[in-house]
């Protein structure tokens, strides 16, 4: 890191590049460098966001380091690990003040609630694109990973589905007679809340878990190929969005709520003897949960409507990759 | 991360995804796993390329990866660390099979030197640019930072200077007089080597120690920045890259080898009284290292010519930011 982005990454970042008690050498040298604690694991994960293609040109900035924090915090909380230090790589087409203090407010104001320090970083000239990986610990062996899921699992998701990909639809006036939305349900667009609290209680208790940033049915598929089973949701227990109650075209509302991206929302599976120890354990969690379903024998993916006939996805749009 | 990019690293990465004895979980999930062994610290760092700014829009992809994770590495040979492992964050407009081949050949080529095992990684879509995170060891403690330079200290630098900025000139038909270059020359521009068995050996000897990247005066005087001294530098003692004596402006000379880019070598300081330990420690290691000038009290950093003169760097462009 050169003399003048320390300068710029000090003056816009500096509330979170003191050097912590486990951070020896944050940033301002070629590397940083951490004391990892004993009896604990290492949790990596990287994302990036590129302008016109993971958030509207014209977002506000604060919105995109509020939300290019979040999507990382998210793969924290899918593992059930505490986020604990970022470095952020920050591609801009020049050094503009009031995007670059606008930007790291949001960035600040999540790492701060997580108490995330930052130890490193790049600033370059380019298209504008923001990569930022993200160092966690969990305790060892408690990770949750997405391959443990059995038969007789239940399915879970956390919060409601679709808000977001609604959200941008509106934004991008594609679709007819919902013009507006209200703040909350933009938020879930703009500035997604990591699941971090529900993360660390599903420890010892769920048996896979996974984000939700290309949808319900593409990332749940996920933990099925990576379990070897299969699974059948009720759909009408999906929770949805309430403002998808504006859509009139069902096939649009499953598409929006069931094969979007960007809810942010996890996605876990738990063993059916441990429903009640998983609804005592969240109890004080501001964040509702809903069993949609339940682990399957095979590898295919049923989801089913109210009346027990199968709803096919394809109608929704769902293309398998 | 999605399938589909799974589907992709594994295709062109697998040979470093493998899960190695101290990652428990590799490419596939949400995030790595990594076991950190005890009396260990972890060094972390980041550096993005972008197209047409870090790199020519022509430059040959095999390069192209190799060149990015050999910006990283050099970070870990600057704090005397061992990289392990890797999180690499991709962007490119296409999904050009070619393009990928090529690329993760140059970056498995040299993780594979090193042993680093890729456990992270996203591909999207934008405009070309390149974000590798790495992440290494020390013992406890044994890390290098540029904050411990005394006076007194001999100032050194490892292998030549200057023939990166000058392949680069080269390229750009920037030098009058100077069309072709030797192949090594070319080299230390697409293809620079990180400093990595140098940099181990000058723990619990050097002081302080950087890479490089911006210009030997730039990164030396980031050293003496944070170390609080002065330098002085003898400059016929500065191994110059030697088809450097084919440019005749001895100013533009200065210039290249010691106020331009992408050298990737190693400054550092050791005390006086430990040179011959230091010598001993970097015979078997295939890079010469030269002594260049001295730490000094004070915060100014000189450079004499071979009469006793002193050079005036302004005259080679350097500006200071």
């Amino acid at each position: 890191m050169s003399l003048s982005e320390f300068k710029l990454i000090n003056k816009y970042f500096k509330d979170l590049t003191a050097v912590q008690n486990d951070v020896i050498c944050g940033i301002g040298d070629d590397a940083a460098i951490i004391n990892i604690p004993a009896h604990k694991e290492l949790v990596v994960s990287v994302d990036t966001l590129v302008n016109g293609v993971h958030f509207l040109p014209a977002t506000d900035p604060y919105d995109i380091g509020f939300k290019s924090l979040a999507v990382n915090l998210s793969d924290m909380a899918a593992m059930a690990a505490q986020p604990r230090w970022a470095t952020l790589s920050l591609t801009m087409p020049d050094n503009d003040a009031a995007w670059l203090e606008s930007f790291s407010k949001g960035f600040k104001d999540l790492a701060q609630q997580y108490s995330v320090a930052l130890v490193g970083g790049d600033l370059t000239h380019g298209p504008l694109t923001i990569t930022i990986q993200i160092l966690g610990l969990v305790a060892t062996g408690a990770a949750i990973k997405r391959s443990g899921a059995r038969p007789g699992d239940a399915i879970y998701v956390s919060g409601c589905l679709g808000a977001a990909a609604l959200a941008l639809k509106v934004l991008n006036k594609e679709i007819q007679g919902v013009s507006t939305l209200s703040a909350s349900c933009n938020r879930h667009l703009l500035q997604p809340v990591p699941r971090i609290d529900i993360g660390n209680n599903l420890q010892g208790i769920a048996t896979s878990a996974i984000d939700i940033s290309d949808g319900l049915i593409a990332d749940l598929g996920h933990i099925l190929k990576a379990s070897s089973v299969g699974a059948v949701i009720e759909l009408d227990t999906v929770p949805l969005c309430k403002e998808l109650n504006k859509v009139t075209d069902q096939d649009l509302v499953w598409q929006l709520s069931l094969c979007s991206g960007d809810d942010y929302e996890l996605c876990f599976t738990v063993p059916s003897s441990r429903k009640d120890e998983l609804d005592s354990k969240l109890s004080a969690v501001d964040c509702p949960i809903s069993c949609i379903g339940v682990i399957q024998e095979g590898s295919v993916l049923r989801c089913l409507l109210a009346d027990g006939s199968e709803y096919d996805i394809k109608a929704a749009g769902y293309r398998h990759f």
